[in-house]
Order: structure tokens, then C-alpha cells, then sequence
């Protein structure tokens, strides 16, 4: 048996192929220009090996509900040529193989509650905090969505008294978590970025109360048994600690979380999350 | 057939009787005391009708995943003698009649769901704004929930500017919906309360700015096809248009919404969305 995966990123497509072991056979990427220029390349590189079965994780919005009409059909973007794109009936249309696709981040969330940080729990928040700021999640063992998937990135968080940042949000400023502590947020702020800030930087405070205040929010909206952080500012280990702390200031016993050592916790598989989790669901979508 | 209802609320136990064209025969009604004052009131006054089947609506924080083996346990509450008892089973051990529990917003929520404003929709946030801010929540037909059930009600808001007040929430202060722009919050500001204040009275832009802050996380998090505003509070209805504005402009188009006249709206049961939910689950209970 062999799997296909699509990592569909706003800047790369990454496409990889595995056996039934999951080990990693053969790996293939290349730069998101136009549905017109992706889609050949995806059925190319494809084409070369006898898949049973391909999952893919794409950049939002994107329709992932698998009754509707619509689904994996790529919403309002800026990206030219991909608003109203159906990426996955294109890809349907010329490879008979049984694909599942949903959000990038639900892809890693199903990584990491299958083989990574979230193993053995059934309501599962997995938050990435890098270019943006987004979560997959996981109810009860099934992809959360309603009229849509989440963007909890967005959602509205409370300035910090030391932090007089314009916010990098293009829709909210400093209104939200995206605007005031994604990857860009760091990287208008400090030019060097994350990596460069000392490790006992004053700003990683600013920033663990703002994935505090995001965390609170999640726990408070989606009742997750963990939520894992993941993406490039969350391999600033010493996060993890304070944001701890300011959770627990902040939400001040309301509700009864697991242990927040259990709670809030760092990806098991890395940079991994994404391809992992997509491959499982092609091994899912072969045995459906 | 006959169904009986029970809202389980913090000041008080509402109890009611309908026939099978859920015409309210009966009620009843008592303080709410301690449980083993309030266990044998509900039995004897049940105890006169043959039920079919009753529904429950109860104040949480309460186990309500009927798989678990707390299902109608109250878990952490001030209130003495309900910390960890088991109302359900209490009720079960002495009524031999089919029951369904949940909370008291997922039932005001149910009976919106299917005869009130949120009718035809999958996916629904009913908000009560009243003694204490909370919000019943239907996914895909079914309750939501987690580890728990969602305490929106406690997610963190940003402060008006024109707005000094210290909050009421012992928990958050002046940090979440409940301290800001519950009905308690209304009253500690003005001692007349929400309905001594004129209609055209300037603190409603800022009510209205909480509760539009609520709808955007609320949206951004659940993403719901409806939010439904009920309670006190929700009774002025020169809010919505003033909320639906204040949310337009905070989300600014990041996320598509159904036309927001039909998406943040007011209950359409008035103050009997609980009992008719509670009956809907009472006639599910004795279906099942």
C-alpha cells in the first residue's frame, strides 16, 4: 500500500508519498502559483506511483465538510485564481484514488492526536502559531466545524499594559491574536524575529499572555482535554511555562482543566505534525 | 402521553406537566435548597402524573455527556450540598421514567432550535444575557461539548474606553462578558437595573460593543449559523441593530456570516425556550 499527502500552504505546495509503515518514500515541492499551474503538478508527480489512497491539508478557507456540494472548494483568499477554486474535485477529476481533505492545522491536529502530544484524547485543540494564528480541532474524534472551521486566531484579545504594538492584522490591527502575536507580530516588532530574542527576552512575557488569553478563550468556547502548540514561535520552549502561569492567573480557577502541564503543551512530532496527520487520513480515505 | 419538564435554576426549580401537543398542563415551582430538600418535591409532585418521559435543564457547571459515568452530576458549585451530586441519578432511582439532562442554556437552545428563532439551522449559539452570561450550543444537531460543556459567558473581553466600571465577576472582574455586561453588571452600574434606562441611553453602545465582542468570539470559535440573545438583558431590543453594527465593524468581513439580520437575532420563544426545550427532550427521552 502506498499514500499520498498534500500539504497545501499559502507560499508551498509540499507532496509527499509513504508506504503502509508511514515511512516517507519520496517527497516533492514546489512554489503556490495558480490552481492553473499547481494542479498538473500535483497530477504528474502522482501519477508516478500507484497510490491507494492521498490526504491533504490546505490553506483556509476552505469548504471541509464532506456533504456539502462544495467541499474542498477554496473560499474567499486573496490568492489569485484560487477564490471558488475546487481544488479537490480537480484533483478528483484526474486521479482515481480515494482522497479526504481538510484544513492544514486540522491535518496537524490529526497528526498529533494519532501518533503525537494529543495521543489518546478525544476532543483535541491544536493551536499554530507562525505566519498566522489558527487551530484545528478535534470534537469527540471528528473534525469541529459549523457554518464553517474555526479561525480562533482572530479572535479578540486584551492589550498588554506594556505592549504598545500597532497590531500586524490586516483586518484587526492589534485587536487580535494574529495581529499581536503571530510570527509577523515578532518580526514588525523585533526585525531579527523570534529566533533572535534572548530566551529571558522581557517581550516573552507580552507573548506568553497572549497565547494565555487565547488559550482561555479556546478553553472556554471548545472545552478541549489539551490544546498543542505548534508552528515557529512555539519552539520558543520557554513559552510554555509562563503561558501556564498567565492561564491560570487569568481564568482563576473558573473551570477545571487537566493538570496545565497536561493541558498546554508542545507538538510530539515536530514539524511533522502536518504530513503525518495527512497520511494517515490517505490511509482513512483507502480503507473507507 | 405526558412529558415533564424541570429547570433547575440557582434561585429556583421550575417543574411542569404538557400533554403530547406539549400544552402545559401543570406547574409547579419552589426555592432551590439544598438537594435533599429539593429531591422528594420533585418526586411527589411527579409522582401524580404517569410522564412519558422528562427532560431537565439544569444550572452547571454539569456533567453532560451521557456516556460518562457522572452523566447529571453538578460538579464545582457554591451552592451547598450539590457539589458532586448526581441529580439525574437521584431522580432515576425513585421515577421509573425515561430522562434526558443537560444544561439549562443547551435547553433553552433546543427549544429555539426547533420551534423558536433558530428553526431549519444545524448549527446554533443560544446566548442568555441576564443573572449570569452563558450559552447553549448545538453542533450538527447535537449538544456541544468537550471536557465540559462551554463557559463563553467567561471569555475575556477588551474594555470600553468610555467605560470605567470595576465588573462584578468574582472570578474575572472587569475581564469578561459575565463582570461587563451581565445583568448584575447593568444593575451594579445603575441601582435602577436595565429596564429604569431609557432606550436611547448611552451606556447601550457599550452593551451593545460587549456583546457584539461576544458574537465575533463566539463566531470566530464555534461558528455557528445563528446566535440566538436571550435573558433579561436581551429584552431591549434597540441592541441588536447597535450589536450587529458594532460586530460588522470589529470583524470587518474576515469570516462570511449569514446576513447578520438573520444571524444575530432575538429568541423567538420569549421566556419559554427552556420549558419547550425541556419538553422536546422529555418526548425524545421517551421515544428513544
Amino acid at each position: 500500500m502506498q499514500y499520498g499527502s498534500i500539504e497545501a500552504g499559502g507560499t508551498k505546495f509540499v507532496l509527499g508519498v509513504a508506504d503502509e509503515n508511514m515511512t516517507l518514500l519520496d517527497r516533492y515541492q514546489f512554489a503556490t502559483t495558480t490552481p492553473q499551474e499547481v494542479v498538473p503538478q500535483i497530477i504528474q508527480y502522482f501519477q508516478k506511483f500507484d497510490l491507494d489512497g492521498i490526504g491533504i491539508g490546505a490553506f483556509g478557507p476552505v469548504d471541509i465538510n464532506p456533504d456539502s456540494p462544495h467541499y474542498g472548494t477554496v473560499l474567499s483568499t486573496p490568492k489569485p485564481g484560487w477564490q471558488q477554486f475546487n481544488l479537490l474535485a480537480a484533483l478528483k477529476s484526474q486521479l482515481d484514488v480515494p482522497m479526504y481533505l481538510t484544513t492544514d492545522v486540522n491535518v496537524a491536529a490529526y497528526g498529533e492526536a494519532h501518533l503525537g502530544a494529543a495521543r489518546g484524547k478525544h476532543n483535541i485543540v491544536y493551536l499554530t502559531i507562525g505566519t498566522g494564528i489558527g487551530a484545528g480541532v478535534i470534537n469527540h474524534d471528528q473534525f469541529y466545524f459549523g457554518h464553517s472551521h474555526t479561525e480562533v486566531g482572530h479572535m479578540l484579545l486584551q492589550k498588554h499594559p506594556d505592549d504598545d504594538f500597532a497590531g500586524v492584522c490586516p483586518y484587526h490591527g492589534a485587536n487580535c491574536a494574529e495581529g499581536l502575536a503571530s510570527g509577523p507580530a515578532i518580526q514588525a516588532r523585533f526585525s531579527e524575529g523570534a529566533q533572535a530574542l534572548a530566551a529571558d527576552d522581557p517581550f516573552w512575557a507580552i507573548e506568553a499572555d497572549y497565547l494565555a488569553q487565547l488559550c482561555m478563550n479556546v478553553t472556554l468556547s471548545l472545552t478541549p482535554d489539551i490544546i498543542v502548540l505548534g508552528g515557529g514561535v512555539a519552539k520558543q520552549s520557554q513559552l510554555f511555562p509562563m503561558i501556564r502561569e498567565r492561564f491560570n492567573a487569568r481564568l482563576n480557577g473558573y473551570v477545571d482543566t487537566p493538570a496545565l502541564s497536561d493541558y498546554i503543551v508542545p507538538v510530539g512530532l515536530g514539524d511533522n505534525a502536518g504530513i503525518t496527520g495527512a497520511l494517515l487520513l490517505a490511509q482513512e480515505a483507502a480503507n473507507a
